[in-house]
């Protein structure tokens, strides 16, 4: 066997936040490691929103619970309601972490996930609707296998777009059907738009399945508003279309006055459940917790979903046996967490305030320094993790790079890691309006790195920018 | 969207470990929790190798390891080495258990992968070669996913076989090509017959990309000679075949007499390093310590891969990310485990035996009822979880199941389970040779319930064979 008789599509798919500027950068911090001479002392990897590798400490509640339920003994050294909670799980999880649940995740958790998305929204959440995944990214795989059966069952994407759903598309071997967000505009969505991509897709003759909604968005970073979340599942409603709505980021959220709304909310409040089957992730790994390495998560299937495509999808979570129960324990804690009054309530509100305070002076700080830069033009975060700035690259440096058949922005990158140790991930692998440039950053190092990282991009751009002026 | 438009590659999929009967096991357990009147009082899970599930406790070091990991401040509450181990995997794991890790898991992990590896085979594994998994099922659909073009591409696996192999193959739309083991003689594997198969199904258009042996075997408990596997490796080195060794029960030998020998170990004793591309499965799941709900295990790939297909399987990782840290530490453990003289290892080696000569134990327990049983027959299960006993049906039965359109092994489970509230699964989930029967059952209730299920066990059959006779 070789890389000819390979599956194809396996070739085909591509994953850049994890992809070869990352392996690069590995290669350079190893290079580091063994004492070599670089233009930089350490790599940063702005590249993935992976908030602990970069310093941020964990929630201590949640660690607390979680080694109260592992390990026996350790009552003594936490808050009675940590106590009480562990004391719970350990009664309610046959065999504890170290068992397979049911595949869609233990049933008491599901309960807890259900209290937090029924406060969220205001309307009752079932356990029985909601899957325990291991991150968003398994109730993705789920979807995309039972929805595509070859290359002419598409899925609407936003473009820009959080290049899972592309590599999944690409993997079974289905086609991505794109709608451009409006940059000009916040990188807002115009359904209209939406709408004629539909058509022009049914044209072509694809059976235009599902439509993802990435909310707040990745890479963007916008919010959207709750007018165009309507918009949008009226439009599912109307074109028979599967909504997936990835909200991960739903409690990263940073604009003055703006607030989350799910979609599930927006399908409930319009009188939609009906005549919509609605698809929601959410994951431990975003938020102010950021348990990344944990792989916890929830997909949540509400209103019209045909009971044959449930039972599939239930399948699929069971030839994957279950999902890790690290990660089921501390998504129930991310949807249920200590209330008012409870001993821990008052340090899990300081840990969440801090990190969200710090969350957004450091999107200003980045945000800023990217705006100042020449050619760069950076719409502001609402919320999620990144910086997703608009670069006008010099006509000199945009012939060099067809001259040497270099992707402008994927060249960027590149000469932006070997000369700072910044890891980005090029606009390319999110997808952008044809003849734009961006690349993704996080706003993830710690506040003192972050100006440090502000810095050392702008000298970067300015040297950059001399050199083909 | 509804049945008719899913992915027929899902439709198609069976996974019988957590199939009907399991979803039909559960809803008698809620209605047990209801109150409700049954002809038992508990439904005893024997369906999956779920150890904690049935009460086995942990081993304390995985557990206190993890903790200290997990939570500051706990050191005063564990002995020096775990304190110790502890803070060298907090220096070297970037951010920690919440944090993503490289996609093949933590560099320092997997070397001490290798150093358990190293030590298990007496030849040098390299962590480069290792990729961690959540549980072993990863790093199948890894594989299946890169080999699997299409309907002609076909994985040669054992009948009876773990169904993952079959599901997988199904889901990516490829052939399974099956070889029989003979039950005869304990379930061994002849290489004559397996050639056999081979060239028929080359005959057939079938590109046979790759065999898969599960040794300890399952659901047959079966452990292969060294002489078998010998002879396997040398006909996938003579055939250009990718062997899969799916070695997860590696540490559950009950055999006297009898041990396990790695397929790695064979390849290199036989001089095939240079011919034959090996991979080789391993999980936290199993052996003594059953750590299911963690998800952790590897995947070792050595021998004459070609790197194009390594890419391949690393971009497949690299897509999900990364497997969670807590199972990668685990893992970690597993394969080097705390060392003679440190403070732990007595307590560890006494859980560790413990656990194993209880396993013991129960398999005798079982398999002696089992083969007490009229029309029974059970192969001693010389390794792994299960016994898979062979059931003579009296031809009465056979008659009224062909009559109602019942297959009978899994007719025989579903009333064994409403009758006495035990979860088996068909052999008919495995694949059998034709007309033949059996279920599989896990030796794991404790060894006070064991006996309950032998005792219930014997009485169902009883009464079942006064029925039909």
């Amino acid at each position: 066997m070789n890389g000819e008789t390979i599956n194809r599509a396996v070739v085909a798919a591509e994953y850049a936040v994890r992809g070869p500027i990352v392996v690069q950068a590995r290669q350079l911090e190893k290079a580091l490691e063994r004492g070599a001479e670089l233009p930089f002392d350490k790599v940063v990897y702005c590249n993935i929103g992976n908030p602990h590798q970069l310093g941020q400490k964990p929630v201590s509640y949640y660690r607390q619970v979680l080694a109260a339920i592992d390990c026996e003994g350790l009552d003594g050294a936490f808050p009675a309601d940590v106590v009480a909670r562990a004391n719970e799980y350990k009664r309610s999880i046959k065999g504890g972490t170290g068992a397979y649940s049911e595949s869609k995740g233990v049933e008491t958790l599901r309960q807890r996930v259900a209290v937090g998305i029924t406060k969220r929204d205001g309307y009752a959440a079932n356990p029985d609707d909601i899957f325990l995944t291991d991150g968003a990214s398994a109730g993705c795989h789920y979807l995309m296998n039972v929805l595509i059966r070859g290359i002419d069952d598409a899925v609407m994407c936003p473009i820009p777009q959080y290049p899972l759903y592309s590599a999944a598309l690409t993997l079974y071997g289905g086609t991505l059907v794109p709608y451009y967000l409006d940059e000009d505009r916040a990188w807002s969505l115009n359904v209209d738009h939406v709408k004629k991509q539909l058509v022009d897709a049914r044209a072509e003759g694809k059976n235009v399945r599902a439509i993802v909604v990435i909310n707040p968005g990745n890479p963007t970073g916008n919010l959207l508003s709750d007018e165009n979340l309507t918009e949008i599942a009226t439009f599912c409603a109307d074109e028979g279309l599967l909504l997936i709505s990835d909200e991960v980021y739903q409690e990263n959220v940073y604009a003055e006055g703006k607030k989350f709304t799910s979609m599930r909310k927006i399908v409930f409040d319009a009188g939609l459940e009906k005549r919509v089957a609605l698809a929601s992730f959410h994951s431990t790994s975003k938020g102010f917790y950021g348990e990344c390495g944990r792989r916890g998560g929830y997909m949540e299937l509400v209103g019209a979903w045909d009971s044959d495509v449930v039972a599939a999808i239930m399948k699929l979570a069971s030839i994957a046996l279950c999902p890790n129960l690290a990660g089921q324990v501390v998504t129930s804690m991310v949807m249920d967490p200590p209330k008012e009054g409870e001993p821990s309530y008052e340090l899990f509100c300081k840990e969440r305030d801090d990190i969200l305070a710090s969350l957004k002076r450091r999107s200003i700080t980045l945000g800023s320094a990217l705006n100042a830069l020449e050619g760069v033009t950076c719409q502001p975060a609402d919320g999620a993790m990144y910086c997703f700035p608009n670069l006008v690259f010099p006509q000199k440096y945009m012939d060099e790079c067809k001259e040497a058949n270099k992707i402008p922005d994927v060249e960027y990158c590149t000469r932006l890691l070997n000369q700072t140790g910044i890891v980005t991930v090029p606009g390319s692998g999110f997808g952008q309006k044809p003849g734009t440039w961006h690349f993704r950053t996080t706003f993830l190092p710690s506040e003192e790195d972050i100006k440090g990282v502000a810095v050392k991009l702008t000298d970067f751009h300015n040297s950059f920018i001399a050199q083909y002026k």
